[in-house]
């Protein structure tokens, strides 16, 4: 299959990673002309693991009439870059298929604007860290999920991009798994982010792990619907599973990256609005999120 | 006045150097030898907002029973200590006059088993920290303000403390005078302790400020008797007062220290508990410094 993946982060280099493995054909669009040549001429190296590398090639351009519209198009930029990809996306044609990454459900609304494309939409859990612009190091092995997000257009055979360390679960309710993400990024992100501490720690600090399950339990209070897509048994496995990762939103902290906090927190905390419900526990912790944003800001 | 100050901590220090800059005749109790033997045989060092640094000497021991009991008795150790040096206030005779400078609630109802002494409360709102064991730094010109616990015992004349930075208040209401404090203190030192801010900073981070405002207002919600004691306007000239100063809770993250949060937000917890409320974005904040202080002992 051909593929176009827009945005070259820790997920767009893993999912490219594998595919590529896969004898998919890739062509990433990157925000700068430096990693378009680094990835052009090194390809990508994937650390699994178990410290095993993996190297795969791959073509790579800032431009996006570079790159072919009779692919299926990966949008791996994080949501606070939608906006600026916006225009291009528009001037694809509408046979064009498009899948999105985004975590949190903020973007969800924005997608609409693609109804007459096929449009899906994908949950990445994995741990995946970019070591540099062509290196990615897969830190957790977990699982993406795909689901139609206009149920007509379930035309393209996702079954091809499975491995034995990337596995893909079809699924038919794109609200419901990003909702599921959303909200274990909830639990695990802020207390992480604020706290600076490893997903791990969340279970071993007796105050961190409080936090964390009342957040799950405030959210379940207001959503009742996700009783059937994550319990918090599933919530602490994660924690197991990532144990010595850094949350990404803890990641972009010390990064001095600006965090993801709006479209994964502050969506669900609009969504609580909407059904008249307040979160305070995960507002508290937005809040302190986004005061570490500001301070971040401040020293730029 | 004969006055013996058990504690030699910030405040401890920023008291005798005043007192014994207007010729009371001080004599401390202090937890390390080391301290002693420097306190005897450097005085204390005060330095001034200004810069200017003042000098006094004062007499220092470890040995409880090498102070006068014919004396006013401060007791100006942190909360988490008191028990320590309980068996040594007990076996005081019952004239010997004692005054507590502990922030929060939770010692005023300990205290009652002193309701045979002349008691006394003081909250003191300066800004200091303690550079080395005889070296006091009073950042902040604040107020102390010093109430009688049992009403009757209202003989000692506290107005000789009064010098010009070390403004004396006298009040009637200890639990009052010692509720605004804790108030003051659960609206600034919780944030700045888990932002690692400056008392300022609650002003110019819009998030940070608005969790100090939210949290202001929930606990005036619970406690409504705070209406005559202190309004928000209150909280942030102490910030605008305290500009630069690192809080004491945050002093005591930065030095490895357990934090005050037991005593100060703990109790405003338990209090609010007893009116079948909850204060829920403090508590959040709560269970962050005590994950905080939790990291710092697995650290140790």
């Amino acid at each position: 299959m051909k593929v176009v993946i827009v945005g070259a982060g820790a997920i767009g280099l893993l999912i490219g990673s594998y595919l590529s493995e896969q004898k998919h054909e890739i062509t990433y669009i990157t925000r700068t002309h430096e990693q378009a040549v680094t990835l052009c001429t090194k390809g990508i190296t994937r650390i699994q693991p178990d410290g095993e590398t993996v190297h795969t090639k791959v073509f790579a351009s800032t431009e996006f009439n570079q790159a072919p519209t009779d692919a299926l198009w990966i949008i791996a930029v994080k949501y606070h870059h939608l906006s600026s990809i916006e225009p291009h996306l528009k001037s694809l044609p509408e046979s064009t298929a498009l899948l999105f990454t985004q975590n949190g459900l903020a973007h969800l609304q924005w997608v609409n604007q693609f109804n007459n494309h096929p449009v899906y939409i994908a949950t990445i859990e994995h741990g995946a860290m970019k070591e540099d612009s062509s290196i990615v190091v897969h830190k957790g092995i977990g699982v993406t999920k795909i689901a139609p997000y206009i149920k007509k257009t379930n035309h393209l055979d996702f079954t091809l991009f499975e491995s034995p360390l990337f596995h893909i679960e079809l699924a038919e309710d794109a609200y419901g798994i990003v909702l599921r993400k959303a909200i274990l990024n909830a639990c695990i992100n802020p207390i992480t982010a604020v706290l600076q501490i490893t997903n791990g720690e969340l279970l071993t600090n007796s105050h961190a792990y409080f936090l964390m399950k009342t957040i799950f339990y405030e959210i379940e209070s207001v959503f009742a619907e996700i009783s059937q897509l994550l319990t918090f048994e599933e919530v602490k496995a994660l924690c197991i599973k990532t144990a010595k990762n850094n949350s990404s939103m803890l990641q972009d902290r010390l990064n001095h990256r600006t965090t993801e906090i709006e479209p994964i927190v502050g969506a669900l905390l609009q969504m609580a609005a909407t059904r008249d419900r307040d979160l305070p526990v995960l507002r508290t912790l937005y809040h302190l999120v986004l005061a570490i944003d500001e301070i971040g800001q401040s020293h730029d």
